[in-house]
């Protein structure tokens, strides 16, 4: 049996490693629908975005029909230090499930930043630097971003302005602490140090934040200083771009050992782990190559693909974003303090939503304390103490086994493993302690947000 | 040039993965001394030892003759969810220090518990629940062994109980709650729970403990109750061995390459990662095969090596334990609160220490600001954040490299890069605030505690 061969970690070598990233969008019939102008209602021209972000990232934002852009040496010599990332056979979780699936993770804890973050912050931060800029600014919701943007911006020797969603600034003093050994500055938002911050500060004084709202700071905060751009770690397609190292690499270590898998499921926040992970088997999808069961798994207190709304929104609290047109929320939308910061958006990537839409891929909700359950079950088993957004994969991916489990179905599953839980203590105290809450918006809730969203065309 | 072709990370195959550990004892002339019991002074028997240790583990601990152990295959297929561990060429951090000599690490960071003490704790482990026992206590500094053993217990379903260094236990609270994830129980020590800590609470009112009061009351918990032994996470030949598994595969990687280092580089608290890295360079220094330039890095604040004494001493400081042969600082020597909480140990390996006594290895000391210098500096450099004990190693492989750039030599410098410092956030913190303590004994303090060590013969 060549099963029998399979190690419990499949580590490329460092030449089969992607030379080159995949732009899913490039095999779309129907494309992402286009960034709009919040004031005209016209797509943004990149002259107009030049001002937020860095030109080379603008290209990659609007470009929907290059397949591959290659992957600039010193990226690619950075990404070295850290990847390949292991595509990891779950052997003992299969044995303790007792399932005849196959279970597979992408696991991309293993750096600092302890996620998949790094592969964009560090793309991100080489055309920055590129450009000839002092630094960035961005914004940070569990932490993940802002610890790998801090990362990418120590390396070349950029400034690093972080504004941290409040809750979790509150929840992990010690990320605080990480991105300070980088070398960035980390502020709690809403803040008072920017004009949108101040607003949202006296309309909602108790606010425990959202990255909408911490979006809003970070691109104000970019505008109104010299020599800085915002960037940012999710949602937008070059983000998607940058992230498809994780499928590319979980594809080549498949094929290598003859594998296809049947389901790929990914939590999704805004969607730049799910966006990457899924994106060549997507493109195979595509091109009528073969088929997926694709799964993104979001959070029950913030659900915009299961039950938000598909329509143009603004990405950011404060509106001061493009309009981009994805499942919403609605952008005054603040979910209940969900310990998945990262998943606490109230969009979706364009891409992702057209995919969506056009029926390629499905969605589910779960909620916080099944989440949790799953995490500490897959720690003992498996042994990798994973992050709370990392655990809605986990739980789905468990879930589906089950499934096979009773219909004796030997499925191949692949599921991404974001990151890891290190800085997540307080969640998982809580989660022992039986304090976590379950909280989902009601319908109504949601519709008062998503009544508000702006009138195009 | 055969050098381009060496990668960021070697990883071995799992086929090319150790099967046997390495017993350096075999090869040593000048045995490690013997336990003694504490009583009589005569050399401790197994029948003695088996009130606290488990059979099977009592065997590795005395025998010096044979030189590999076979691993056995649940404990092969434990590691193969971590293992093996990356040996990284450290390519940016060469560039960054400009010099001519080329630095290799062994990363033994990539698992939950954070650290290497995970190759004995599962070890330790799986012979408890072959002995057919209900669990076991230990102690933990810096809370990477407690980790490491709550995840092994955890695996093979035995309690685990942990007491651990009242300064660790205050300083990382986290901790605490991953242990919990694991299922294990934690107490703060020294406590009111045992005989010895309340003894030493009475004694030192304000004591931040040491391993050496956590070791006491482990094994009393262990010796007073019905199916639990004690197991501990350094020192000890049984923990040196399952270590050698460091040692053995990063032998094995550059050997894959071909390269020979000069010089090996590990820190030293109780011995347990330098022993385990060294071991096969060191069976080929004994066996007249190689020669290599071996190095134990110390805490300036807890000198065993460099300013102990080579003389009989208890191994804990409730002098519950046998009396071990090794370089110490006396059991009652309690360290200054340095962050490296897992090298605050009075004494060190009889292993090696008879090393140290026959000039087979060097050993050095290092002040806490300049290890945390050393440890943001390569953490910016090469993106992995260390933990403050690895860090001692980094500091004195980056100061022999600044040498080869003096000298021009193209030195292998090869350093144990042992932990993550997820949990060392505190620490840093203190760093960043220039609040760090570099107090280091006095020759008057140290005599204090090696005037009282037990008169042998």
């Amino acid at each position: 049996m060549s099963e029998n061969k399979i190690p419990y970690k499949i580590y490329l070598e460092e030449q089969e490693m992607p030379k080159a990233w995949y732009n899913v969008r490039a095999d779309m019939k129907n494309k992402p629908a286009p960034l709009l102008n919040p004031g005209t209602h016209e797509p943004m021209k990149a002259e107009e975005l030049a001002g937020v972000f860095c030109e080379e990232l603008i290209k990659q934002e609007l470009d929907d029909t290059t397949p591959y852009f290659e992957i600039p040496e010193e990226i690619r010599d950075f990404y070295k230090m850290y990847r390949p990332s292991p595509l990891v056979r779950a052997y003992c979780l299969e044995k303790k499930l007792n399932t005849p699936a196959k279970i597979y993770y992408k696991f991309e804890g293993n750096n600092t930043s302890g996620s998949h973050k790094l592969n964009s912050a560090i793309a991100q931060a080489y055309y920055a630097k590129q450009q000839g800029l002092k630094g960035v600014t961005t914004e940070t919701g569990a932490g993940q971003w802002g610890t790998a943007l801090s990362m990418a911006c120590s390396y070349f020797d950029l400034d690093c302005k972080v504004y941290m969603v409040k809750v979790s600034y509150e929840q992990k003093p010690f990320r605080r602490e990480v991105m300070r050994t980088y070398g960035a500055s980390v502020t709690p938002s809403p803040s008072p140090e920017t004009e949108v911050g101040k607003k949202i500060l006296a309309e909602f004084p108790g606010t425990t934040g959202s990255l909408g709202c911490a979006i809003s700071e970070a691109v104000e905060a970019a505008t109104t200083r010299e020599g800085y751009r915002y960037v940012l770690g999710s949602v937008l397609n070059q983000v998607l771009l940058h992230q498809s190292v994780i499928g590319l690499e979980t594809k080549a270590a498949l094929d290598k050992y003859g594998i296809k898998p049947d389901i790929i499921i990914g939590c999704a926040g805004g969607g730049s782990n799910l966006g990457g992970l899924i994106s060549p088997f997507m493109g195979e999808k595509l091109r009528g190559e073969a088929d997926y069961r694709i799964i993104a798994v979001e959070p029950a207190s913030c659900p915009s693909f299961t039950r938000g709304k598909y329509a143009y929104d603004f990405c950011d609290t404060g509106m001061v974003c493009p309009l981009a047109k994805m499942y919403t929320l609605g952008s005054s939308f603040i979910p209940a303090a969900n310990h998945a910061g990262g998943l606490r958006y109230h969009g979706m990537s364009s891409t992702l939503s057209q995919l969506y839409a056009d029926g390629l891929m499905e969605a589910t909700s779960v909620k916080q304390t099944e989440v949790f359950e799953a995490a500490e079950y897959f720690a003992r088993v498996e042994g990798i103490l994973p992050a709370p957004e990392s655990s809605h994969a986990i739980r789905v991916a468990i879930d589906e086994a089950k499934k096979c489990k009773e219909t004796g179905e030997e499925k191949t599953i692949v599921f991404g493993l974001t990151g890891t839980g290190y800085f997540d203590m307080v969640a998982y105290e809580r989660f022992h302690d039986g304090e976590m809450s379950d909280y989902i918006p009601t319908d109504e809730e949601i519709k008062a947000c998503t009544d508000k969203l702006p009138v195009v065309e």
